[in-house]
């Protein structure tokens, strides 16, 4: 099926006979069958687990499939799978040298390169997570001040790290001890926690708009930020962006440079290299002889082959204007999915910016729900999320969002010819 | 010049141009001009940081001088750079997908076949950074335990995390609150850590022999270790083998497997994909439920490329008992350094397994002496390392390690006329 010549998608007559094989297999080598936020039981039932292809904005499961994919493999693909000129890069990269003693030139114009497109940034530093970046971003931030304390939003996720990870299995007291909580947007509660923090306050790590799971997004409220940045100066401590989901989906100079609140630090990953892995921390200068001062390392945070993708991916972005060109297609389906969900009287919030938009249910049963509705728009070869926010890429095209509104627009009836 | 036609190595004219250039422009836009290990003031004045090409056991700088690698990238390259079989099977695993929104088949396998080598393991979760893969593993021992306190070995290196850095520049005492230090096959302070975690003794992190920088590689005491897992087993705590370095030097089974000492959970990373970003956390069938109850992912953790680099990395490895092809050169090394040093009256101790040997030099002016003769062995197109231990490959020939031990003769000369 190609699912660009079928406009109103047909149910795939669903084949999980691979994907049943390789559950089984898995679950005896793998905890739980498979780590992390794909484990069977976070998912609808009938979602596949095991992929074969992508391309594109497509993807394949073992049994063949095939999804236009709007998560993006959850914000990585930004210019579609296995794009062109991104591997090209990246396999000549390869073809010479990816990891060797020492760095490859292409730290350096990477570095060059953040420095020049973020607004404010003075250095970079390279590593593979999210998580890496975040961590060092705390780390300079205590580095700096001599003081400890590091304020985050209640539930906002910056990385599988002790200190952040929202399961608190295996996680001790001391692991939080220097984390203080407030609300996001309510400077009341920043605030509080401020005065909580006390003499201890060294820095605040914030996402530039609220993108927790499970909840509407919402876009930081600018007075609010601005005090932020406020206190920060006051009381000399460090605002640090958390960049690394939202990243290169809104602005390429960060995504507090468009209501111009310049942070101290930002990190940044998931897309930056179209997939590659790898993630960036980046500073003003008065935080460099800090940033000098500590230890960031891993055995692969040279490797170049990912840098090399890097480069070629932002300018690309840069070049194409890709951020508009998500931007449209992001209110395409924005628009589509809540023109669905009125015409079918399903109460839906649809939310965040166009580029990364959740959809969520407001019929009491939430969860039950989304799951009902995204099952079904699988079924019709749309690859969506109940409790994630998606991902658009530039890959996307008008066919393409024409055809996951086709597969939202079947699973709207069939969500409401069951409630 | 190829290091192969010419055994007797005349120094190089060294031309630093394109180094300088390199080094210049990351002054600006890295912190100290560059992250990590790799920092300038960290190695010799005339060593190059920057490099343009690796192929086998070579590598190429910026300038175009060409070395015989004995650093192996730190461990990560075990088979050669650009190993044809390897990067073929990487090459197609990208060409077919890396990440999507799940998994590939290439996850299932790759934790099967390190079910199958590694002795003991019933399950395997894989991640980036080997710094991933003992966090990971300190978290479940303490989901599994309900207790807070890990044992360490002194200086012993677990990865750039804030509990384990050796630069406390930014890091916290509560950072390091549940890890109580011991020294290495030192009994009677192993029993006193244990003894100050009382209660709260969640289980203990330990690499297979004493490799810490600056220092004469240890293997480990049978005696001692098998105290170690006597004590585990009555106190009902987690023995973690940190084989994240010297894991596959050594035994395909894990690094005590020779000595039959079964570890309840085993990490690796460096060399398990041949260079590609990939680490891993194996475990017995007793820890799989702690092991499903915590919270483990990355973006890119499920990207299967490196996994397929991987299976065909530890293939070739077991089918061409490269350990014994790598265990023979490092003989052959070890031998002929031994002979020179003394040979020039030099005291020097070559330690630790022959395929990760270190030279540290006993004149007193330990740092200094290691310096210059590691400057000479440099201009010479050998390529060692003055403070952590060096890595042998299976792409090293005899011819290699023949023309390294001219290089290193010339350097041992070179010291003994100028102390």
């Amino acid at each position: 099926m190609s699912a660009s010549e079928i406009i109103i998608p047909k149910p795939t007559d669903v084949n999980r006979i691979q994907d049943e094989h390789w559950r089984l297999r898995a679950s005896r080598v793998l905890p739980n069958g498979m780590y992390g936020h794909i484990q069977p039981h976070h998912t609808p039932a009938n979602y596949p687990q095991f992929f074969g292809r992508s391309a594109g904005a497509r993807v394949w499961d073992v049994d063949g499939n095939e999804y236009v994919d709007m998560l993006c493999a959850w914000g990585p693909m930004i210019l579609g799978y296995g794009h062109q000129e991104v591997e090209a890069t990246y396999q000549q990269e390869l073809k010479n040298r990816d990891l060797a003693y020492g760095a490859s030139p292409r730290v350096v114009e990477l570095a060059e390169r953040f420095v020049e497109l973020n607004d404010g940034a003075d250095w970079a530093i390279f590593g593979k997570n999210g998580g890496d970046a975040t961590t060092l971003a705390l780390t300079i931030a205590r580095a700096a001040t001599g003081k400890k304390i590091i304020l985050k939003a209640g539930p906002s996720y910056h990385g599988a790290t002790p200190w952040f990870t929202p399961v608190m299995s295996g996680i001790t007291p001391e692991d939080r001890a220097n984390i203080v909580e407030f609300e996001y947007n309510d400077k009341e509660s920043f605030n509080q926690a401020v005065v909580a923090a006390g003499d201890n306050f060294a820095g605040i790590i914030i996402t530039p708009h609220r993108h927790d799971t499970y909840t509407d997004q919402i876009p930081v409220d600018l007075a609010f930020a601005q005090h932020v940045r406020h206190v920060c100066d006051a009381r000399k401590a460090v605002l640090i962006l958390d960049d690394v989901r939202a990243g290169f989906r809104t602005s390429l100079a960060g995504s507090w440079a468009p209501i111009g609140i310049r942070p101290d630090m930002s990190t940044f990953s998931k897309c930056i290299a179209n997939g590659h892995a790898l993630s960036a921390l980046t500073g003003i200068d008065s935080l460099r002889e800090a940033a000098s001062s500590i230890y960031a390392v891993g055995s692969f945070w040279y490797a170049s082959g990912a840098m090399a993708a890097g480069l070629t991916t932002l300018r690309i972005l840069e070049e194409s204007n890709g951020i508009q060109t998500m931007t449209e297609r992001g209110n395409q389906l924005v628009k589509g999915l809540r023109e669905q969900a009125a015409s079918y009287g399903i109460n839906v919030v649809v939310s965040g910016p166009p580029t990364m938009p959740f959809v969520r249910f407001e019929d009491g049963k939430e969860m039950e729900h989304a799951f009902i509705w995204c099952e079904e728009a699988l079924r019709r070869g749309a690859y969506v999320h109940p409790w994630h926010n998606w991902f658009l890429s530039t890959a996307h095209t008008k066919e393409d969002i024409d055809f996951v509104l086709s597969a939202t627009d079947c699973a709207f009836r069939h969500l409401a010819s069951r409630i």
